[in-house]
């Protein structure tokens, strides 16, 4: 195989982001098709792109030119499209996070392995360069021993549609904070085996509708000793507002900033800073590292650097979240595999 | 009375701050006298400031031109010099934390009442421009309702001496934290209710030995709804580092930073921006204004802007803190008065 | 015409840039061919990007498909390629400065209004968002009337080979300060009158050596009545400084940063950020966007937003310049046109 | 001498501070009288700080107890008043600038040297924390060879009275200024030989009917080749904006920022940062400091750090931008002594 084929099944916002940047930014891949069940996005897209569109998961799965599907839908359709694609002896890179629920991780992380096909959780986080100089920083010794991660995630609003269906979505642990907790695990270098949250909805009626949260505190503990904390609001009103630290023996690590110190103005009332923009313009390049890196494990028949291993912890810490919200106390995560 | 005769009990650092500013800073504060157990440091202080030396704490409390006494010893030895100073008919400025348990803060808070003397907590961060113009635009509407709490408060090094006994200091919840959780009383506009508390003794063995703690991330509840997280650590390399943010549903109050951006020097590893100095030259004009606000309470007869009772409230807190500690789980802060 | 055909001729970094975002990031405009004198960087780049490779110049301008040329090559090649694109009929954008001199700049704008033929000059800072919006925001008078125009621009390191001779490349006030002048009179909203500078070329002997300068500082007025003052160095030795303001009467506009705030160490020396990075990544949008209003006002036939006009007043800005370096004097700037 | 008597001549804001400061702040240091020819102002004065109070300054200069006068008056009255305290055999501390005037700065640096008395200029800001730690890296070849200095200063209004008048005053460059210029000494180590200014009086009506400027750009060079920027601006609608650099081969050091980043508000239309303090609160501790210097060296009998001569060489610098102003072209500075 000289160029891998690929396919993006779900052409919502990110899967229109995959589908561009497979069609020209990655080396070694080319953009076979484009599937989504909306006919006409799905036409309009493969045209834009000149490639194939498809409406129907299975004939894309038969086309012999896919080999690797992007799985771009809604969480709680992962499952079953990443089964049915390794069924196909397709490898799978599946947007975050890997499913709802831990039994469903489990589930394709088994049947990937046995097929010996790849299969790659989304977090682009860990392909921007700050992050990855954050941990390349850590590793070094310069912050001595990690001993406290602190991160603050405030998203713009509330999530579309679907996604405020905790079921559906895994709720806001899943939907949105998955991102944090893969990001703990990957600075911090070991697992999270205790969890205790508070927090309620109390910026938005629709969430408290669907038995969702949006503003938690989550308190945890890793297995290496480090302490963390992760405070996550669905409302900023200036802007996206995302800011991680590693506190070592011997330094801190600072990772974004929730102003954009590109353009300020000075008037009466003080200096004002704009926000940062929202993630699109400021995990662009990291979209396309991450592309490259799936397609390079694929051709290099090497682990992919997030596994489907990676997206059950996620899920699994999640899982302990609800435990914690529902219980009202600390709760261990409980690792299944 | 026109002058309010003070005299300063107890020359450490802070103490010996309070004695210069009650010296010339404060209006219609006369300073009469400073004691110290150790003679020569009560003798010099007082030449210096020109003012009558003790080193007998009863023979302070008999001096009739004393009106007032600020009690600026050690934690442990607040209680009893509070009670005889109450006896002795003095107004009481205690340092903070007004006592080491919540029993002897309900003690001496109803012996201030029943003698009707003044008897004020020094929080000094209070008085603190930045602060003070938080709680302002907080209370203006600006930020919508206030829905979370954050703080991140790190200290350069580990206290020293008899603060870093838990017995005699109250322990970091106590000797360190106690400004914090005041601040988020006073920012909120709520009690707490209920914290959980992970952390453990990371930083330094000779705090582990007296079985106190150096890292903590208290997750909090107020009684209004809102949600808080605490970060504190014993440790910053390169300085003091207090962060404290105020998220509502329509914006944010951001009080502190980690750097002083009046100097950086920017060389081939990047720019280097100093760390924030040490809380001295921070709080100096908070701790005038403190003692201001002091002196005029017993001149207008008003109630001292911190009272014995918001002493109090962050004793339970920290004793509940504790319990959380010992319990491995949350606690709901128990209020005694 | 339903899709503009581009080709571009000169495949260094910059030209590299706009093949690969006409070739897929600009909306009707179709990237027919590539040209270059080394036949391997034409050949490799045309097969990258599916189009036709030239490494005759005559060839290309020959070429039916070829609509509009982008002239990437270095500034005194400029002039007679653009001359010559102009005969065959083709509309032009060129990076900038526009030429070397006036003489040759005042030559091609005459020659372009006299052939109908859009000419464009890439001054690609215009279309970032932030410089934008800081001229939507003094437009909007925000911050009154303007009065002071300041910026500090500072590069990495020394321009590469040919641009280190004043001859070819104009020198510092062309090919590195062109982008400030043309910055000037876009959120000024006027034109130079009058420069005066000092400087000398005290960080590189090969600049010194070529009879250019390396640091300066200009001092300029402009007709309405704005004062600015222009700081540039071909030295900055943790990355790209780059930094721009408007003083108004009721207010102030910055634009840029010393510091990328997205990642910073906090160590015993103090908190280290690290610079921002280079321009390709600063200005990548830019530069789509730019490509994409030239495209457009081919299409429509509209104005290209930065004429061949705005090009030759930055050259007489520069020419003023360097007359002031040989007089020692402020010099008014000759406006040809 | 075992303590210096020191009296306060001009009880205006910054005769005031002085006052404060000499009564408890300095070591070694007598307030023995204060003087204002405003009589309640004198007395309040030295009522609150317990010394004498006079009116005439005659009978200050007669006073056995007083060795040494802070001039404290308008800078007009500086000469005169400096004499006669020389004459009457009193060590002077004048605030700055030294004189309106070269020939008067050159008579009383001459007579001090003559009387074998010490005289010292209040440029504080040598004094502060940032100022000296810059000095202190650049010395140190942090930044290599510093090959330019820049300088922004503005503001927040127009100065009150007197100081409106540049014959009392001497205008923009010795009252506002002259700080810059003996920072830009300072820093950079070496005399200015040449300034070029351009300005104008754009902000204040009443500034520019008494023919002094209230915008300048000043373009400058040093006797070791550094070149200098100096915008200065006589408004800043949010407070105090003063900010420094001085770039090396090696390095940029930065001093000073347009916010306090203390306190911040996020709401929709970005996130607000109030300004920095204006100069008291900012430079408060340097006044201490340079208060003590001066004492110190009148006690050690060694040079003051700030010498008559640099106060001379400052007045020198202004003088020169005025002949530019007239002129419209550089100046060299004409070095008198």
């Amino acid at each position: 195989m000289k160029r891998v084929g690929v396919a993006v099944a779900g052409l919502g916002r990110i899967g229109r982001v995959h589908a561009e940047i497979l069609s020209y930014r990655v080396e070694n891949a080319r953009l076979v098709a484009v599937m989504d069940v909306v006919e006409d996005l799905a036409r309009s897209t493969a045209e834009k792109l000149k490639v194939k569109a498809y409406t129907d998961y299975d004939k894309l799965l038969r086309d012999g030119e896919v080999d690797a599907v992007f799985v771009t839908t809604p969480t709680y359709l992962h499952h079953d499209m990443i089964v049915r694609a390794l069924e196909a002896g397709k490898h799978v890179f599946t947007e975050k996070p890997i499913t709802v629920t831990v039994d469903e991780a489990v589930d394709v992380v088994r049947k990937a392995e046995k097929a010996g096909l790849k299969l790659m959780v989304g977090y682009m986080r860990r392909f921007d360069a700050a992050y990855e100089e954050a941990r390349r920083r850590i590793l070094s010794g310069e912050i001595g021993r990690p001993v406290a991660f602190l991160n603050i995630a405030r998203d713009p609003g509330a999530p579309p549609g679907w996604a405020q269906d905790p079921k559906l979505s895994g709720g806001i642990f899943l939907d949105m904070l998955s991102h944090d907790f893969d990001m703990a695990r990957f600075l911090v270098g070991s697992e999270v085996r205790k969890v205790y949250v508070s927090g309620a909805a109390v910026l938005y009626d629709e969430i408290r509708a669907k038995g969702d949260l949006d503003l938690v505190n989550v308190n945890f503990e890793f297995e290496n000793g480090v302490y963390g904390v992760l405070h996550g609001s669905r409302k900023s009103v200036f802007g996206y507002d995302l800011r991680t630290e590693v506190l070592g023996t011997e330094g801190t690590v600072y990772v974004g900033s929730h102003v954009d110190p590109n353009l300020a103005i000075g008037v009466k009332s003080g200096v004002v800073f704009r926000g940062v923009q929202w993630f699109w313009a400021r995990f662009y390049d990291a979209y396309v590292r991450e592309d490259q890196a799936f397609i390079d494990s694929i051709l290099n028949d090497t682990h992919p650097p997030i596994s489907g291993l990676d997206g059950l912890r996620v899920v699994e810490i999640a899982e302990a979240c609800w435990k914690s919200v529902r219980e009202g106390r600390p709760v261990d995560v409980e690792r299944r595999t």
